[in-house]
C-alpha cells in the first residue's frame, strides 16, 4: 500500500508519498510511471493540496441498504449519480464556507472516494480494479434546503457545487480491498456516522463498470460512492472529520 | 467582432481567430493578452477543435417563457442548471454518437453558450458583460428516456453526459449583444427550432450574475442557455446544424 498526495513545499507544488511523518517527492505523471526523487520533507512543513486534480468528481445517491430501508426507497435499477463542480474541491484542512445569504441546513456526507487511475470505456466489473487507482475519503457537502425550492426540479447541481463544498483527501491509498472498510462522520468530536462499505448496492468495481458505461472515466476522476444513515447538519465553529480506517482522515473546519 | 477557435494544423494544437476562410495563429492565453502571430492557415487544411477547453459546461432548463408555456411550467426564481461532463464535449464535425445498448430518443437541444472570460464570483449584473468573453452554439444532446427511468431520481447527469453529447463551437464570437440573437435548429435540411434569445426568463447577463453567487465561474467555462420548443429527436444519418446569426454554425452527424 501507498499513500499518495499533493503538496505545497518552498513554493512549489509537488506530488508524492507519505510514510509516517516523511513526505517524498515523485516527478512525472502520477498515474503514469512517477518516478521517485530524493527530495524529502516533514510533514509539518508542507501544506497539503487535494491529493489529485480531478476532471470529474460524481457523487452517488441511493447507494446503501441501510439508508434506502431507513428513507423507503427502493434498490435502484442503476447507479443513481450527479457531478460535483471542479471549482468546489477543498483540501484537508481548508475551512467549508457557508455560502453567502443562505442560512439554511449545510450537511456533511461521509463517503468513501474511488479515484480512477487509467481511462476507462465500457469495461467488466471485473477488470474495474485494474483501472482504480486508490481510494480516499470524501465529504459530499450540501446546501440542503436548496434541492427542492423549485416545485418541478431537483436542485442537486447547486445545492452541491459551492465553492468549498469538495473535500476530498488527505491522500490517496493503493492496493486496498474496500469491501472491509468502515466510513465514519466525527463532528467537533462526536462520531455521526460509521457505516460499512460491504452495504452498498453497488460495490465500487460495480459502479466504476456500470458509469464507465455511460461515460468515459480518465485517471484522477472521483467517484463518491454515496452516503448511509447519520449525515446530518453542520453548526458554525464545527470540526468535521470523514475517517476510514487504511485510509485516511479528512478534516475540515465549517465557517 | 473576432471568431475564436482551436485548431490541429501539421501536428500539433493552436488557438487563434477567423477572417473568412483564413484562420490567424495566436499565442499565449486565448483568455488573458494572447498575441497574435505570423501563422495563417486555410480553413480547410485544419481540424477544428472545440473553441475552448472548458473546465466546467452547465446548462440551464425551463429558462423560456414559451416552452414553460407550453409545458406549464412556472418561471423558476433562480436559475435551474445542471453540469455536463468534460469528457462529452465533441468539436464542429464530430459524430454524435448513440449510447451502445441504448435504443430510446437521442434529443437535439439548440442553445446559446456563454461563454466566460475571467474568473468571476458573486458579481452583479453589471458586471457580467466585463466577466463574459463571447458566445458559442451548443447542441445539450440527451438521452431523453433515461431520465426519469427511476421513480425517486431524475437523472439529468447520466441523459446528458455520454461522450460526444456536448458539442459546441465552431467558434466563439465575442464583442456581440446576445439580445438580439436567435437560435436556429436544422436537422437534415429542415428547420426544427427557431427561437429569440429575448424570450429567456434570465439573460445571459443575469444567469452570469446569479450563477456566480453559487459558485466560482473560470475562464473558458460554459453556460449552455437551455433551448425553447421544437428539440426534439435525432434519427440515424441526420445532420443536426445548430445556427446562431454572428455566432456561428455548428454540425454534426449523428450515428
Amino acid at each position: 500500500m501507498a499513500l499518495w498526495l499533493r503538496f505545497e513545499a518552498a513554493g512549489a507544488e509537488h506530488f508524492g508519498t507519505l510514510d509516517g511523518d516523511t513526505v517524498t517527492a515523485w516527478r512525472g505523471d502520477m498515474f503514469d510511471h512517477p518516478q521517485q526523487t530524493a527530495q524529502r520533507f516533514a510533514l509539518a512543513e508542507v501544506r497539503l493540496l487535494t491529493p489529485c486534480k480531478p476532471g470529474k468528481m460524481l457523487g452517488l445517491w441511493n447507494n446503501f441498504h441501510e439508508r434506502a430501508a431507513k428513507e423507503g426507497l427502493q434498490r435502484p435499477a442503476h447507479p443513481l449519480y450527479f457531478l460535483k463542480a471542479g471549482t468546489c474541491f477543498a483540501a484537508h484542512g481548508e475551512t467549508i464556507r457557508r455560502p453567502a445569504g443562505y442560512g439554511g441546513m449545510v450537511v456533511f456526507e461521509a463517503e468513501l472516494g474511488i479515484v480512477i487511475g487509467r481511462r476507462a470505456s465500457a469495461i467488466a466489473p471485473a477488470d474495474a480494479p485494474a483501472a482504480i487507482f486508490g481510494y480516499t475519503c470524501v465529504n459530499d457537502v450540501t446546501a440542503r434546503d436548496l434541492m427542492r425550492l423549485d416545485p418541478a426540479f431537483v436542485h442537486w447541481t447547486r445545492a452541491k457545487s459551492f465553492d468549498s463544498f469538495g473535500p476530498f483527501g488527505p491522500v490517496i491509498a493503493t492496493d486496498i480491498d474496500p469491501a472491509a472498510l468502515r466510513v465514519r462522520a466525527i463532528v467537533s468530536g462526536e462520531e455521526r456516522q460509521d457505516y460499512p462499505v460491504s452495504d452498498m448496492f453497488f460495490s465500487p468495481a460495480e459502479i466504476v463498470s456500470r458509469i464507465s458505461h455511460d461515460m468515459t472515466l480518465e485517471a484522477g476522476d472521483i467517484i463518491a460512492c454515496g452516503t448511509s444513515v447519520g449525515a446530518g447538519e453542520l453548526r458554525e465553529g464545527d470540526t468535521v472529520e470523514v475517517a476510514i480506517d487504511g485510509v485516511g482522515r479528512l478534516v475540515n473546519r465549517f465557517a
